[in-house]
C-alpha cells in the first residue's frame, strides 16, 4: 500500500502539503508548469479553462485575507468556482470536530481544499482523511510549513539566478516560529542549493537547525557576506514585545536589513520577504523599495505558482502554448 | 386574486417558503428535477448553464456557514453569479428596515433570494413583498420551517427506500425548537408515510403535535422498533444546559443514538442526521459513521435538490439528458 | 508630464476618484454608456463579456455591504472576476502600510481596485501610485467625494427630466458630512443646472457652500419652492443626538421630507435619496413610498452607470447593439 502522504503510487502529486518530501523533480515540474502560467496574467484575459467546473475550497481556520486572495485568484483564473469559508466563525463554534466538517465539504463534491490553520499537522490530517478525488494544499500551518510559499520563492530565485548549484543564501530573522523558514530551507537543499545559511539571534534560531544542513550566523554582516540571495522573514507582532527579544529597535539595529547590512551581500544579491513587510522593524525602507529587492515580483510569481500546483494537482498540467 | 404564498395561479412553485402548503406533486417534481442534478456533481465539468446571467442572493440575517455554501455551490452550479450579503452586519445595524433592504436589493435585479432569519415568517414576509419576477428561498426561519432541509430528507428516504408508502419513520431529539423536525413532518405526511413518530422528553416534544399526524414516544426503544428510518436531530447547544434538560450525559443515555438502541429499528433502517452533529450527545460516533448512517449521502444530495429547487423556480428545470 | 489625477494625456478617463475636475463631456460619455447597459439588465441573461479575465477588488477599508455589493453586481455581470477584500481586518492590523496592500495586490495583476476608505484622499493617494494598467474608482472617501452615486443621480435625473439646463435642484439635509452631497453639486454644476439650492440647518452647512455656486436655504419650505429635484441625505447615526443638532424629533419637524413640505415642489418633482433610509428622521414613509419618489429606480440604474463606468476605464466601452 502507498503510505506517501503527498505522492500517489506513480509518483504523482496527490497533495502538497510540505516540502519535506517531494523529490527534487517534482518541485522542478511545479516551478515548470507555473512558468507557462506566468504568460497568462499578461494576456488581455487572464484565464484559463483548466479547473473548470472544479469547486475549490479556501477553508481557513485561521484568518489571513492575503493568503486567501492569492488563492482564489489562482483557483478563479483556472475558471474554478471558489468557496471562501472561514471556519473558525462557523461550524467549529458549534462543536462540529474538524474532520466531521471536511467530510461535509467533501460531501459537497469538493475538488480540492486549501487550508490554513493555526495547528501543525492540519493539512497531513486532512489529507488522510479526504477520499481519492480530492487534493489538499496547505497553505500554512502553525510552525511547520508553508509550501507554496518556498514554491514561490524558488520560482523568484530560478527567475533572477538561473541556476541553484552555485548559489549562497541567506534566511534572516524568525527562524524559530517561522513556518516559511522551515519550507524554504527544505526547497533550497532539495534543489540543490549548496549553501543555505540562517541568521538571527540565538532565541530565534532552532537549536538542532544545523541537521537541516544549512549554517548558522549570529551576526548578520558576516552571515550575509557574498551571498546570492537574502530572504528577510517577516517579524510577527507577538514576539516583538516578547522575552525573546529586547526590544524592536534594538532587532532592527543587529538583525533589520539596511543597505549597510546588505552591502556585504554581492552586488548582485536580490532581497525576498514573504510579506507582509514590517518596515524598519526587519527591513529598511530603503532596501525593501530598492534596485536589488524582487518582493513584489514574489507576489506575482506567486499567482502563477498556485495556478501550476492547482492544475497539476487537478491533472490538467499540460504546458500552455 | 392568487393568494398561495408559494404556487402562482397555474400552480407553479414561486417561492419555496415551507413544506407546509405544497401539494405532493410539486414535492415529487422537485425530487425528480434532483435526480437529473445528481449526475452533474459526477461530471468532470461539474456544471450546466441553467442559471447563467441570474444573480442569486445569500441573504444571511443569521450568520450559517455551512447553509450557506450549499447554497453557494448549488448556484454557481447552475452558472448564476452568486451575492453573499451577511446582513446583521450592514444595513440592519444602519436602522433600515427588512422590507428597505430587499427593496434595495430588488432594485439591483435580483432573481433569487435565499434568506437565512432568526425570526419565524421573515421569508414569508420577504416573499410577499418583492415583485413578481423574484423567487424566494427559505433556508430556515426562527422554528418555523427549513424546507430544503426537508426535500433533501426526503430525496435521501427515496433514494434508499425507494418508495414511503410503506415506511415507519422516527424523528429523534428537540422537536419543539426545530424547524427541521417541522419541514420533515410536513413532508413525510404530505409524500404518503403511513407512520411517522417523534421521540423526545416531554419537554421538548410540542404539546400538539399529534394534530400533524405523528406518534409520540417518550421512551426511545419503543419508538425505534421496526422503523426504517431514524432521524435524529441536533440538540442546539444553548439547550444543554437549559431548564429543559437535565444534562448533557443525561440526554444522551436516554435520547443518545447508540447501537443498543438503534438495534431495536429494522435491521436494514438509515439513520439520517441534518448536521452539524454533536458527538456523544444526540448520537453516538460508532452509529455515525456505521453502516446504517447516510449522513453524509444527505449532503450531497442536498447539492442536487437545491439546484433543482433554484432551477424550477426559475423556469429552467428541463431535465438533463 | 500629464498630471491631471483621473484624466491621460489624450482626456480620457483613466481613474474615477471625484466629479470635482471632471469635463461635462466624460459624465456625459457615462451616462450614454450607462444607457446602454440598463437594457442588459432587462436580458434574461443579464451579463456581458467585457470585463471577462480581469480582475476587479473591492477594496473596503471601510465595511460597506450594500455599496460593495454594487460594484460587485456590476463587475459580475462585466464578466470580471472579482476579489472582495475587507482590509481593516487584515493587513492593516498587521501593520503593514496602506501603499504596501496596494503594492501587493497591484503585483497580483489586478485591473481594477474599487476602493472605500474612511479618510478623504485614500483613494487619490491609491490611483497616484499604482501602475499604469490599473484604474481606480472611488467609492466614497471620508467626507470628501462618493462620484458614481452623483453619477447615478445625474443618470436618475436625465432619466426623468431628460434635460439639466432648465432644472431648479434641491439637496437636503447634513451637507456638512455628506461626501455625496459635495459630489452631487459639482456634478449638477458641471452638467449645467442653471440652479442648485442646499437646504438644512446652520450648523450641518458648510461656511463657504455658496462658492460652489449653490443657494443656501435653512427654511426648507422656501427652499423647496418650485424645484423639480428633491435630494435627500442621509442622516447618520451618529450625529442624531450630537451637539449639531437638537433632537431627531426636531430635526423631522424642520428637515424631514413630509407631503406637506414636498407640496412646495414642482407638482412633478422627483424626490431621491441615497438609502439607506432612516424613515421618520429625514424622509416620511409616505414621501418615500410615493409617487414622486424614484429611490428605487436609483438604485438600478446605479448598476448600470457602475458597469459603465468599469468598462470605460476598462477601454471597452463600446455601446451595445
Amino acid at each position: 500500500m502507498n503510505s506517501h502522504p503527498q505522492l500517489d503510487e506513480r509518483g504523482k502529486l496527490k497533495h502538497l502539503l510540505s516540502i519535506e518530501g517531494l523529490p527534487p523533480a517534482t518541485l522542478i515540474e511545479i516551478l515548470d508548469t507555473a512558468r507557462s502560467f506566468e504568460q497568462v496574467a499578461r494576456q488581455d484575459i487572464k484565464k484559463v479553462p483548466h479547473l473548470q467546473g472544479k469547486s475549490v475550497f479556501n477553508l481557513f481556520f485561521e484568518a489571513s485575507t492575503r493568503t486567501r486572495t492569492t488563492f482564489e485568484i489562482a483557483a478563479k483564473r483556472l475558471s474554478a468556482d471558489v468557496l471562501n469559508l472561514n471556519v473558525s466563525a462557523s461550524s467549529q463554534s458549534k462543536g462540529e470536530t474538524l474532520l466531521d466538517t471536511v467530510d461535509n465539504l467533501s460531501a459537497m463534491q469538493a475538488d480540492m481544499f486549501v487550508v490554513r490553520h493555526a495547528e501543525s499537522g492540519a493539512a497531513h490530517l486532512i489529507a488522510r482523511h479526504v477520499g481519492p478525488g480530492i487534493h489538499v494544499i496547505n497553505a500554512g500551518d502553525g510552525r511547520h510549513a508553508h509550501p507554496t510559499q518556498a514554491l514561490l520563492d524558488m520560482y523568484t530565485i530560478r527567475h533572477f539566478k538561473h541556476r541553484f548549484d552555485h548559489l549562497r543564501v541567506a534566511i534572516v530573522g524568525d527562524v524559530l516560529h517561522s513556518r516559511v523558514a522551515r519550507s524554504q530551507i527544505h526547497a533550497l537543499t532539495t534543489l540543490g542549493v549548496p549553501e543555505v545559511r540562517v541568521i538571527g539571534p540565538q532565541t530565534l534560531i532552532p537549536r538542532d537547525v544545523e541537521r537541516l544542513g544549512v549554517r548558522v550566523f549570529h551576526h548578520m554582516p558576516q552571515g550575509l557576506r557574498d551571498v546570492d540571495v537574502v530572504i528577510m522573514l517577516r517579524l510577527q507582532n507577538e514576539r516583538m514585545n516578547g522575552a525573546l527579544l529586547p526590544s524592536r529597535d534594538e532587532y532592527f539595529k543587529f538583525y533589520g536589513l539596511t543597505p549597510d547590512k546588505l552591502a556585504h551581500a554581492r552586488p548582485d544579491a536580490i532581497v525576498m520577504h514573504p510579506g507582509p513587510m514590517n518596515r524598519g522593524v526587519e527591513i529598511d525602507s530603503e532596501v525593501a523599495d530598492g534596485v536589488q529587492s524582487v518582493i513584489l515580483q514574489q507576489v506575482t510569481f506567486g499567482i502563477a505558482v498556485r495556478m501550476a500546483v492547482m492544475s497539476i494537482l487537478a491533472g490538467k498540467q499540460e504546458r500552455l502554448p
